[in-house]
């Protein structure tokens, strides 16, 4: 992010490690104290968006549910209108389901079928980057619509999870890989 | 909203009626149409926000889930940080919770502890104003940490439910009343 030099430590600076959430053995990365600085939220939001101005993304889909805290503000920024990406049984509409598998069991995510219209052109956002099940999911769900997925944007990428790989390195920017 | 004359019936031209959701006899109000334009969504993002300006908001609340997607514009639009209030075991670091009541049986709001600092001004959003359950405790969260609550914005309300009541008319912003 050569146009914020400062954004990496200062988000390194705030960002808590919360041990053993959501389950022992995890160390989960709370975003909260990035949410509750102005200036720094702002600044995320300018960074994430900012390697996709001037590519005509039309619509920015944000996936359930901190994905909606950051993908709402970059579809504002970018001038693009903002898609929720769910879990089961929460869209109100006719919707479509993408399954993925986790450690243990499955989960999966839904969209509107009129939320993405043939053709447009797509980001994904959401928090954190790990082994990239759901936002995989979440772009097949775009293509299933037909539209053109131009790329995701994360705050922060678990390299270890070799997430990037399982979506296409081209594809993924992210502000921190931890 | 005077400074948007045609705002309420441009709403009120897009917001989608899903009949029996999520159970029967509930007409649910789906703002995703709106979400997914992204002229109405900064319309709307200003207008809810416009009440507030001046009036040294610190902290916006958003209520998860759809408050997140108007809470968290709102914040940035404000100058202000974002606090999320979350369904009970969402939260990873240390946390409070208030109940409220259910038709059938009950639920829960919870907050960081450190969310919120003595004395800051907070403004808490959400999309649909019914019994005011949900909003109320919140505001009681916001209090407990000892914040001083400003007011509720709101994208819509179901006056018939007498939500306003509840909370304190004064305190109550709505674009949309239902």
């Amino acid at each position: 992010m050569s146009l914020d030099p400062t954004l990496v430590p200062d988000l390194q600076a705030v960002l808590r490690d919360v041990p053993d959430f959501p389950k022992p053995g995890i160390v989960f990365k709370d975003i909260t104290p990035v949410l509750a600085n102005p200036r720094l939220f702002g600044r995320v939001v300018n960074a994430m968006s900012a390697p996709f101005r001037g590519q005509h993304i039309t619509k920015v889909v944000g996936v359930e549910s901190r994905g909606f805290l950051l993908g709402a503000p970059i579809a504002l920024a970018l001038d693009a209108g903002f898609v929720p990406a769910r879990k089961p049984g929460k869209l109100p509409h006719r919707r479509i389901i993408e399954r993925y598998s986790l450690e243990y069991g499955a989960d999966g995510v839904e969209m509107h079928e009129d939320a993405i219209l043939q053709g447009e052109r797509v980001l994904i956002v959401d928090d954190v980057l790990a082994t990239g099940g759901t936002a995989d999911a979440t772009a097949r769900l775009v293509q299933r619509l037909g539209g053109q997925l131009v790329g995701f944007s994360f705050l922060m990428t678990l390299d270890f999870l070799e997430g990037p790989k399982r979506l296409g390195p081209d594809k993924v920017t992210s502000l921190l890989s931890l």
